[in-house]
């Protein structure tokens, strides 16, 4: 297995003057509601809206200056090709963003404010990221997954370390999955420093392919439904090594309804004014919903991103 | 006149360990839509979700302890009333908080966070004023205004002291204005140490009192509307030092519209993903408004608080 812990020690050494230290708020309102201690780690105040810098420059810095030459090719569905297309301008590297049909306009905006070639790809999450592999082998450039990778894990990673110096015991931490990459450096840091912290996975019932992937002992390709979560969505790369780390680390999984997405959305508005997207509320529903499981711990909730369009914003209010 | 630098310079260190050195972000979006460099000031971020915090926390702590003894009055249109509550709870003082009728609910919630009496007194502003101001006489205890205080002016200039670790140069920083707290402290500040720096202050056209104030050489009582920038609404104490800073240190003003104000805020949400209440908003829209003016200039906009209603947000996104 990965030492975990020694890449994310070397990955914020790496990232640290690229990255944001974001607040983790202790919520009065939230913590009264739900009767624990309610601690938002806000990366959705992260550069471009969401933690995926830390992986994407980790990985960036980790490349040699020949494989620098050789230009970088990702797939995202959003937020991981902003960090990408981040990375890239801040480091004057050249490379390509595939993104599915289905992408957010918003994602869009923001991977283009950046310097970087953006194409639209597939219907499906899997047939851009299957293209974008392809499209890196063909033209010898170097392809940077959103999740299936040692350096972007524990880019993420660096998350949990800043909690370890922001709060002490963190009893329980809830995080949003979709590839498995934020929970997998974020576990696999815990575990090894504050064993009883217990790990929680928290999937749209829409999308819940780690989920259920970890029950059936297996990657599975599974049907999957449009959710809030846009950045959660879709399947998972065959063979991604977030899956033994999730089947190692991660202690428990939530799933959460649409309503219950949107409701944890709404209720960050009126509590903390903050905005979030889907993949945050997924993690906020699963505290909201379970509560009484947690009651006087201290809980942290990953906030991954803000990255919400206005129109979905409209929806969620309408 | 005052030394307000050196007011600041003290109240910096009284307050450091309360307060948040905020993120000051450039903006992208912003910036290439205006073609200047936006940085914002994200006082929306600030414990409490505004900027108040500082001036409040400045003012309890400079109380010697037989003032703490006898106890605070203050009177707020919501986000002061919710950083005196804050101060008073994190130094175990009692006291009480007078609100207007017209105050938002977000905000009474806001206050009602902490530890502390909240009464709802008066139609207009300065009605509820003069109420705390007489309770506190009638019942020996300390007044604490939100903007005619030098240490509470002094508090929201450590602004001024951030901005400048932060940015060099400050070409132009765009203030909103209500009584005048905010912008005394900064431009007090900001004007000893970055003389060449314009300061800009912002009111709706609603209600712009100090703009009008300023024109007619003296503080002037006037009729007022409703506007989105609650936080900046309503008349100001007669005798308001804020009112001879202001003459001396603020090079303009801008007077900004409802429907501005409302599109200042929509376009936060989307370029950035961030909230504001209708005082930050009325800061932006003025930078919005006369873009021509600062090309290619640095301009911050401080983005004063965060607490909109979530009524008020689904009415301007209606």
């Amino acid at each position: 297995m990965f030492d975990i812990k020694n890449e994310v020690l070397e990955a914020e050494k790496r990232i640290r003057s690229h990255v944001r230290e974001t607040p983790l708020d202790y919520s009065v309102a939230l913590s009264r509601a739900t009767k624990t201690n309610v601690f938002l780690k806000c990366e959705n105040l992260q550069y471009t809206g969401a933690f995926k810098v830390r992986g994407a420059i980790n990985k960036l810095l980790s490349l040699s200056p020949s494989q620098r030459e050789q230009g970088v090719v990702t797939a995202s569905s959003g937020n991981h090709g902003a960090a990408v297309a981040f990375g890239l301008t801040t480091l004057k590297i050249s490379g390509i963003v595939f993104v599915p049909e289905y992408v957010s306009p918003t994602k869009v905006d923001n991977i283009q404010n950046y310097n970087v070639s953006l194409e639209i790809y597939g219907a499906d999450w899997i047939q851009t990221e299957n293209h974008a592999i392809e499209y890196a082998k063909q033209h010898n450039m170097i392809y940077v997954s959103p999740y299936n990778d040692l350096q972007v894990i524990s880019g993420q990673g660096t998350i949990g370390l800043e909690l370890t110096n922001q709060l002490e015991p963190i009893d329980v931490i809830l995080v949003p999955i979709g590839g498995g990459g934020l929970i997998s450096g974020i576990a696999g840091y815990l575990k090894s420093v504050s064993s009883k912290t217990k790990i929680i996975g928290c999937l749209p019932e829409n999308s819940p392919v780690m989920a259920e992937s970890i029950k059936s002992g297996r990657i599975i390709d599974m049907e999957t439904l449009p959710t809030l979560s846009d950045a959660t969505a879709g399947g998972i790369e065959p063979g991604s090594i977030t899956f033994e780390i999730c089947q190692k680390f991660v202690d428990h999984y939530i799933l959460v309804s649409e309503e219950e997405i949107k409701n944890a959305i709404i209720s960050l508005i009126k509590t903390q004014h903050l905005l979030i997207e889907g993949a945050s509320g997924v993690a906020l529903a699963a505290l909201m919903k379970n509560a009484q499981q947690f009651q006087g711990k201290n809980v942290v909730v990953i906030l991954s991103g803000a990255n919400i369009s206005l129109e979905t914003l409209k929806m969620i209010l309408g």
